[in-house]
């Protein structure tokens, strides 16, 4: 890619509300990756690792999910080019669920 | 659940080869998990933090696929009760790719 | 749950123009888990059938991002009660996504 | 894709066991899809369909699981050539978790 296709990060409010709670998940979860970071250290048993990592997959999925809820509602829904906003989203969640899996 | 399943957690060597390599994964998502933050808190794009989230369960899962065949080689193998492992192996790829969706 | 959400199925014309695009890909998916049968009948190698179940839920994915579009294009952008299709789509998201993983 | 991988697919009795079962599901998942295309062409709820696709997922999904467990415990523990069967095991367990997401 040469172009960049953003020079500066775009800047949105539509996830004002739940900013504060998107941050707290986000905390915790930099102390899950910490935790198993001890875990492997130790050498613990494997299965309990991958039960953690689990857990850290299900936290960012559900931090997306926060997120996809409020771009929906206080970006495509009120956008002007309303279907380069569809298309955006629609790769978005494709690249969401890809990556999930 | 009121019966403690691990008292200890058991320690294995299982990854052992692959300890260093699993550690430097998991600190590099502990330095993704603080770049969203910062994201939310500069009111960066939610499109955007929503491609970082994806890129971390993107590690997570490729670390835990890791620990798995690691686990399936130096655990499953060599177990004495190999049925036993073979139901907890199949609860944890169960699990593993539930909240990875 | 004991009312029923849905007396008659709603009617919608918000994927219209990608019918006959879904329809031949789902008499292809047919074709795919039939394919399946035939290999478990004929006692072929398991991970083989593995990689053709892969491939039948990657089959419904794509379909389901397809519908997902046409949805949030022909149904919640132009829904009276925008919030209330929000929600809903936020939830069959989260299904579709765990469903997947 | 011109040239046969596979000249005469491996016949294998891991999932014996299992194969009543599997085919059963097999055989409800392929009444699924046909009830799919019957959704469609009937214009029905954009909705209600990606959650009947979220059900088959889960339902290629579910059948998956059962075959990895058979095919750990009849070809992964019994082979001779052990390490072979593992790299294999994880590259169809990276296949099937990612075709989920």
């Amino acid at each position: 890619m040469d172009k960049p296709t953003v020079e500066r990060p775009k800047q949105v409010d539509s996830y004002r509300h739940d900013k504060q709670r998107i941050l707290a998940r986000l905390r915790r979860m930099e102390g899950q990756v910490r935790g198993v970071q001890r875990m492997v250290e130790e050498d613990q048993y494997c299965v309990e690792i991958l039960t953690q990592l689990s857990s850290i997959m299900a936290a960012a999925r559900s931090i997306g999910l926060l997120l996809l809820e409020d771009h929906i509602r206080g970006c495509v829904l009120t956008a002007e080019d309303k279907e380069a906003k569809i298309q955006e989203l629609t790769e978005a969640i494709d690249r969401f669920t890809k990556s999930v899996g």
